[in-house]
């Protein structure tokens, strides 16, 4: 299976983050990948390297605003240009529900009192918590992120097979214009889109296995299940720890809006759920909504913080279950772009990874 | 001029807050009421203080939602239970703008999905930044806060004369289900609405001349503006500095909605604001809108952020300024209810506190 990397992760590097209210270790760390490619390369020729293209901005453009990607590029030297911690973008308050009801932001769209609040408003009307938190380089490794699940798009549309898109930072908590949850750009939906722009006659399922943050958990993905929302392809399903991290997303009765009503499929399991379980679920998923839905490409937002010794998550999960987690993948008999996402017990995650894709090629 | 006043107010006392990405000493500080009494008390019998009588929950309950005031009641025990730093709860996500719109709230509200996202949920559901910090004593003092502005209602009410609420925490930035901006109870709603329970005929007139907050200024009073933003009765005015905390609110182009239509006054002003440009924005507010309201008692939220060395605020006023803004205040010929807000330099926060109060009685 091919993979496409690229260094230019490592210039995302956050120092700390706030969790439960004290500046702890930045969890989502360049190591992580690291050892993800470490394992990788231990198995030689099964898991060729392959450098990203760069696509531009066009297919990034299609997921997400101009007005937040333009913020993205600038909130740094922006927010350090008004006496923020050089450490990073932390939003001193946030534009929460009252703050931008639709009434209000249409009262505020003129150039005096835009509805972002300006250069000061902003950290907090682009983001959603203290983990999404931008440095110089937030950029630019989110961009080569993009680029690189489309460059394994690219791959997978040309050749049939499956491919690995080894993103940093992670992708699936980030909406149209919301970074958090680690996430800036959502690569799976990025790539998503574009697979759909180039073959609009493709049906596409997004299996959302993963989970990065730091509340507790793995994690429902709400920036890509937002994104598509009101479409009815791609289908949107997703298992996922709840109550946890997000929080205020995830629940089943989440089924869709207008077109996308019915294609939007959220499976929260309870904390403390170990291999048979969510085993279970994970090939009921397979077998229903997906199988029904029959998709000629399955994107998997895959994390791995459902491990057991995850320092984020809070499923019981054995290193055996992630091959399983494969194999079941494999059944379903149709090419997969696997998209990196959470995952932060760095000893183990190198493994878990491999696991799922040794796994998944075994049982192709 | 009676001054209500409870020393209960010291209960809250947070160590910390989170500006611009540091932890920072905590600016809304116990000793900013205490330098108000003192120089109040500097004048002996011009400013007898008078405990607050408990009026128990009926008024509050008549601005701030019920699962608000319980979350509050709860929060800091939850918060520790589940292992928050016992300095004071800081969410790590919000429920920011598309986490929930109407359609996704409508879909939550069940048992096990609640809208607000449950335990760990709750504290950036009910909150909108990093200074509406809940500690041990909040609730408390909070509670304590709106009885001084009730008994201030009742004694103006009683003896038609002017009153000063001394109230500690601030309320303007609290929204009916929303702490932040160091608010958590609205004092100076929860006595307009008590004052308008109460005598249904009378007309008042919210003149917001504060600001309460961490990031730069002198503040609109976002949370009163959006309690009463569909009623006609208040008339809210604010005057207050843009772009600014908070950010998303506070444009002229904000003037209600429904029956609330035309009955909400923003007048910002740019950072850098003089005396004379400051006065004549309120001699304007005050001779215009105010006085075409024809209001029976005025409820002066009242901040002084504004002045020069205002380590929160970026107006540049003299305490003169406020002996000013008294006498101005007084010219209405109006009952006046002043309720305290902002106000963060405690070396002058006495003198400019007591000179607004002097300047008025002089000119009554």
């Amino acid at each position: 299976m091919h993979v496409v990397f690229t260094a230019a992760h490592s210039k995302h590097c956050p120092t700390q983050e706030l969790e439960l209210g004290r500046l702890v270790p930045f969890k989502e760390t360049p190591s992580r990948i690291d050892a993800i490619l470490n394992a990788l390369q231990s198995f030689g020729a099964a898991f060729p390297i392959v450098e990203p293209v760069d696509h531009g901005m066009d297919a990034i453009s299609r997921v997400h605003t101009e007005a937040y990607a333009h913020y993205l590029k600038n909130a740094y030297r922006q927010w350090v240009g008004r006496g923020g911690n050089p450490d990073g973008v932390f939003p001193d308050a946030f534009a929460v529900r009252k703050f931008a009801n639709s009434e209000h932001q249409a009262h505020h769209s003129d150039e005096k009192f835009p509805a972002d609040g300006g250069p000061m408003g902003q950290p907090g009307y682009y983001c959603f918590d203290n983990t999404g938190i931008i440095v110089e380089g937030t950029y630019e490794a989110g961009y080569a992120a993009a680029q690189v699940a489309l460059t394994a798009a690219d791959l997978l549309l040309q050749s049939k097979k499956s491919v690995f898109a080894l993103c940093r930072p992670p992708g699936h908590h980030a909406h149209s214009d919301l970074c958090g949850g680690y996430c800036f750009f959502n690569n799976a939906a990025i790539a998503v889109q574009y697979i759909l722009d180039k073959q609009p006659q493709s049906r596409v399922a997004i299996l959302d296995i993963d989970s990065p943050l730091d509340c507790q958990d793995y994690h429902h993905g709400n920036g890509t299940q937002d994104i598509f929302y009101q479409q009815s392809n791609p289908l949107y399903t997703s298992i996922h720890g709840y109550p946890d991290y997000p929080m205020y997303w995830g629940s089943p009765s989440e089924k869709g809006e207008g077109a996308g009503m019915g294609f939007n499929v959220n499976v929260p399991l309870p904390i403390g759920t170990r291999d048979p379980e969510y085993l279970a679920a994970l090939a009921t998923l397979l077998e229903g909504p997906i199988k029904d839905y029959a998709p000629d490409i399955i994107v998997c937002s895959l994390g791995v913080d459902t491990f057991v010794d995850d320092v984020v998550g809070n499923f019981l999960l054995s290193s055996d279950c992630y091959t399983e987690m494969g194999r079941l993948i494999a059944k379903a008999g149709t090419p997969v772009l696997f998209v990196m996402e959470g995952g932060y017990d760095v000893p183990a995650i190198g493994r878990n990874v491999t696991n799922v894709l040794r796994g998944f090629e075994e049982s192709v």
